[in-house]
């Protein structure tokens, strides 16, 4: 079964298409490339999976393929990494009007989005998300870029593609570790705009676990209309996009502080969401049940709850350089209630370094919330 | 005196403010920077001319401004020299609301305007062109880019200012021969849609290469109103705005084919133009007698009107990765009278071999020309 969503934007609207076998869908394909040429990034990892098999698909519809095949992994995210792909297109003499496919995860589509956006100005673009988390968020809304070595995704533009092809299938080659950073961003949108959304979670996080078809489908279609719907709305984050920050400002600290690559960005949000969490009850929102609540469907879907100990001063230093300041002050995006998010730009830094002393301790956030908070 | 125009794209529209002295007009840039700091690119030839200027006026508005000095010239408009911008904003921890200020020629204003429209997805951007090319071209529009070892502007992305202001005074520590390369675009204007205006500059040539700072201020004033309808009717160029590329297939390929940087941009543009208007010909469309008059304009401005002979594969080879292509066939802006120019996708090959054999020799193209008409 195939289900259908729709982001939109005016002209600029796209299709979402999730379900099994998709790859093997030509109709789906020849609906959005107009002409007998594309061009497939992906890395090789991926590569020996799933190239074949998309590249006979697009030769049913008489489509050639170049294929571009870059290293694996966030710390290739980088310039020298995107020259390759310009490279390759160049070589291959690719056109204004030829399409480029990510078929990966969400390196490969924020990179490749990116060289969309920028080789020869811009073409068109397509987005064959391959893991949980690019299935459920960045392939979605346009989000492109690099990392630079001051900062995660410093560099980029909003580019929307033309389609969005999530096959559920792809999921089965899919790593645990990987599996569970994808349902990071998944309790994501329940915790900021979805509550019922996160009760289902906490009855299904099991069957996702096990990669349950049915329950991988429904969680990445409800992810996905909940990150559609937030796009339509707010397409260059000048409002209500940026909730969809939870827990990225810490996360990418930490991605940053341990080096590109050995946090996944899941993880990284998991432990980040933790903290905003933690700053939610001092700031006197939540309870300390509802942060147990959170730490507590974290730690089912075995993701990390406790953030590295990178010192006060540089998770300052790595906040200051996120792209969420404004004016010199801090902004973080943090829980109102469970299932409520809201952007807020006076916290008291003494609150914030509470959290970051707590969050980081080798006793874990748990115990030191429960202790400081008496 | 300050003339203003507009160009109309909706809720990006922009002013374009020209006419002398501009530089200390505080208010105008008071309109256009919302905050207290923005950051200046600008190069190591214009910085000890105008940046100390710039930056008193910006002080008389309160903003502080940070300085990023780049080397000059076109042989460094490359990602590495993108990468100091980048460098330069992040360690200054310029943010989503820092304007960037483009103060220079058309390299600075195009690498400047893509590092803003990339910068945490986009930053706002002003241009202050000092170069005429970059006052009557590229400042306005918002093509921005860098080049590839492998082609001209083949990186980059249609991003507009938020502002343009051309200060006719920078004109005159312009060099004679960059004044000229910026006559070639002037003259182009003539070429492609205004008649009226190739005929004033027919007359007043030798008014623009004394600069006179009236002829100067119309010139521009008359070709910014070109590009600004053309943009605003195609900013995208999928149609009429292909048209402003008069006598560029041609010239990316010389500027390639010497090495950037040692043909300046119009002088590739002016022997370009000139064999577009040669293949004009052989196309049955314009006259010899009219190739003969836009070539003597170009000569009375001290352009040059013979093309280097880089042999005819290497310039079908250069030509074939320009932008321009569509669909493997080589597509040409051609002058199907002067003052009216037309987009061409069905050049017959041994035309062009023609124009290629005939305008690259030593003898010139002039002599060339009339001796294989007969």
């Amino acid at each position: 079964m195939m289900q259908t969503l729709t982001v939109g934007l005016s002209d600029r609207s796209y299709p979402i298409h999730i379900g099994t076998g998709l790859l093997s869908n030509a109709a789906l394909l020849a609906a959005s490339i107009p002409r007998k040429r594309v061009a497939i990034v992906t890395n090789t990892t991926i590569a020996p999976l799933y190239l074949s098999q998309l590249q006979a698909t697009l030769r049913e519809i008489g489509v050639q393929s170049v294929e571009i095949i870059l290293p694996d992994g966030e710390v290739y995210k980088t310039g020298e990494t995107l020259n390759l792909i310009y490279d390759g297109l160049l070589t291959h003499r690719c056109e204004r009007t030829t399409p480029l496919i990510a078929l990966g995860g969400g390196v490969i589509g924020d990179m490749t989005g990116f060289a969309a956006a920028s080789f020869l100005r811009g073409v068109p673009f397509i987005q064959i998300p391959t893991t949980l988390l690019s299935q459920v968020d960045s392939s979605v809304g346009g989000k492109t870029g690099i990392n630079h070595p001051l900062g995660k995704n410093m560099i980029g533009a909003f580019y929307q593609p033309k389609l969005v092809l999530a096959d559920i299938s792809t999921l089965n080659t899919l790593s645990d570790k990987e599996l569970s950073a994808g349902l990071a961003e998944v309790i994501k949108y329940g915790l900021i705009r979805d509550l019922p959304f996160l009760e289902w979670l906490e009855r299904n996080i099991e069957k996702l676990l096990a990669r349950d078809t049915e329950a991988l489908q429904y969680a990445v279609m409800r992810s996905c209309q909940n990150k559609a719907e937030v796009v339509a709305a707010d397409e260059r984050e000048s409002g209500e996009r940026a909730l969809l920050n939870l827990g990225h400002t810490f996360g990418h600290a930490i991605e940053s502080g341990m080096g590109y690559g050995n946090w996944l960005h899941g993880e990284g949000v998991a432990a980040g969401t933790m903290m905003a969490a933690d700053l939610s009850q001092r700031m006197g929102w939540i309870s300390t049940d509802d942060v147990l609540r959170i730490r507590d469907l974290f730690l089912r879907a075995n993701l990390p709850v406790v953030s590295p100990d990178l010192g006060i001063d540089r998770y300052l230093d790595y906040m200051g350089l996120d792209k969420k300041v404004e004016g010199g002050k801090l902004r973080f995006v943090l829980l109102k209630q469970v299932g409520v998010a809201a952007l807020v730009s006076d916290v008291p830094l003494a609150l914030l370094q509470q959290t970051l002393v707590a969050c980081c301790s080798k006793g874990g956030p748990g115990t030191n919330w429960l202790h400081e908070d008496k």
